[in-house]
């Protein structure tokens, strides 16, 4: 059987509380298995581009990465987010390594291509070097992976953390058993959005298909659990959407919305 | 006999250059043998504080790290230029990997102490990593080293990158043969600061005790020398001051002043 490996996304909502951060990196350096922390960016970009006066534009809720704003990714996920989560994982024993896309090369992508609307320099992912992230992984290291892609030819690019924590797991199925953490504010899906004991503990097709014709999935989280489903056809063993404080549940098996191909 | 690796660092005379810079980078991916790029910062650091409105404290000509320069410099150094460098070395075909000294722990260093002058979190460097080094160098990666180092207890530090290149080449001389490049400005030490033909191609104990006698070294070069030899005592096999833009003769050994233990 292959080795187990934990990909986990964290976002916003744990990035932009200090206390809540650090507890959850006490968890996280604990996991004993293999590991790959993927980080979003938080409040922290946004407020850096108003401080330098940049405005931010969105076209559809998604953000336009301009130069400029490719600029602020880049320092604030590649350089303060990251590189301050490594030094607090290595102040709990765990080895980590600051990565972005263009490190190692691990992360190819190329500028978005749409008919009407210029992502500027947004970046849809081409390849994942997995045999350089098996290489780091294989001496104890412990990817911090921040959403910032390459080209290939000396672009750097802005893309989403989920879709990254997504397709390293994807890759990385050929040689491991892998469950993908992606944690939000909530701790799972709810059949009831304001009802916290509404939650759903498991999700495999048929179940689904069910929820969705009885409308009782809220659709805000729709394409959250189709893209789990997309990683599980992928090759991705398990997905779990939870909340990041119950991370040590979520490894236990006791916290979060299971999402998997067959009933347990 | 110990293979050799060329540990070089470059500054803000080629950093804010970007034509100079990329040709550089040309240059630098074509080094055969192994390699360790160390860079500074230049000056889109002090750029960024003018725009954010932080005032740059100075004290005796050095920069004061408060928490909000050290917020810019993880940025700008850890962030921004480190993962540019490892865009435009990757599409060079050199396997790149950016690295602050949080990064596999690789650098550990401790806030510099001081009885009259608190300089922030600046810190000086306790302990290099070799190990951890040497097993990304024999995979053939290329370590590209911002001057952010850690304490390991989750700090990260600002450190001069002159002394980060000096540190990484000792500790590496315990099993490479090491060759310490400095850029800067000038083609190499002059005689005369203003006769590019007056530059000394070597320096030797002997012969600089005479050169400092007779006052022909200019002043601000001799802390440059003094570190060079500090570096040789330390057991780095030559330190070699010279151009960026003559990266090739250096290396080919015709071009910068070599600064050696025993004259060649």
């Amino acid at each position: 059987m292959a080795d187990k490996i934990y990909i986990i996304k964290i976002g916003g909502n744990i990035l932009d509380d200090e206390n809540k951060l650090l507890s959850f990196l006490d968890h996280f350096a604990k996991i004993r298995e293999r590991k790959i922390l993927v980080h979003g960016g938080g409040k922290l970009a946004t407020q850096m581009a108003e401080r330098l006066h940049i405005p931010q534009k969105l076209v559809e809720g998604r953000r336009i990465t301009d130069g400029e704003t490719l600029k602020i990714v880049t320092m604030v996920y590649g350089g303060w987010i990251n590189k301050n989560l490594v030094a607090h994982l290595q102040a709990r024993g765990c080895d980590a390594i600051g990565l972005c896309g263009a490190d190692g090369n691990i992360i190819r992508a190329h500028k978005r291509i749409h008919q009407t609307i210029d992502y500027g320099f947004a970046g849809d992912i081409d390849q994942i070097n997995t045999e350089r992230l098996k290489q780091w992984i294989d001496l104890s290291m412990v990817p911090v992976v921040s959403p910032i892609t390459h080209n290939g030819n000396g672009q750097l690019l802005n893309t989403n953390a989920d879709t990254v924590a997504y397709q390293v797991g994807r890759a990385l199925s050929a040689w491991y058993e892998v469950s993908l953490v992606y944690t939000f504010e909530k701790k799972g899906v709810m059949l009831d959005v304001n009802d916290d004991g509404s939650m759903i503990s498991e999700i495999w097709p048929a179940y689904y298909a069910q929820l969705k014709a009885e409308g009782r999935i809220y659709e805000g989280m729709i394409p959250k659990i189709d893209n789990a489903f997309a990683a599980l056809t992928g090759g991705v063993k398990e997905v779990i959407i939870g909340q990041a404080e119950q991370l040590p549940g979520i490894i236990a098996n006791r916290a979060g919305t299971k999402i998997t191909n067959e009933k347990s």
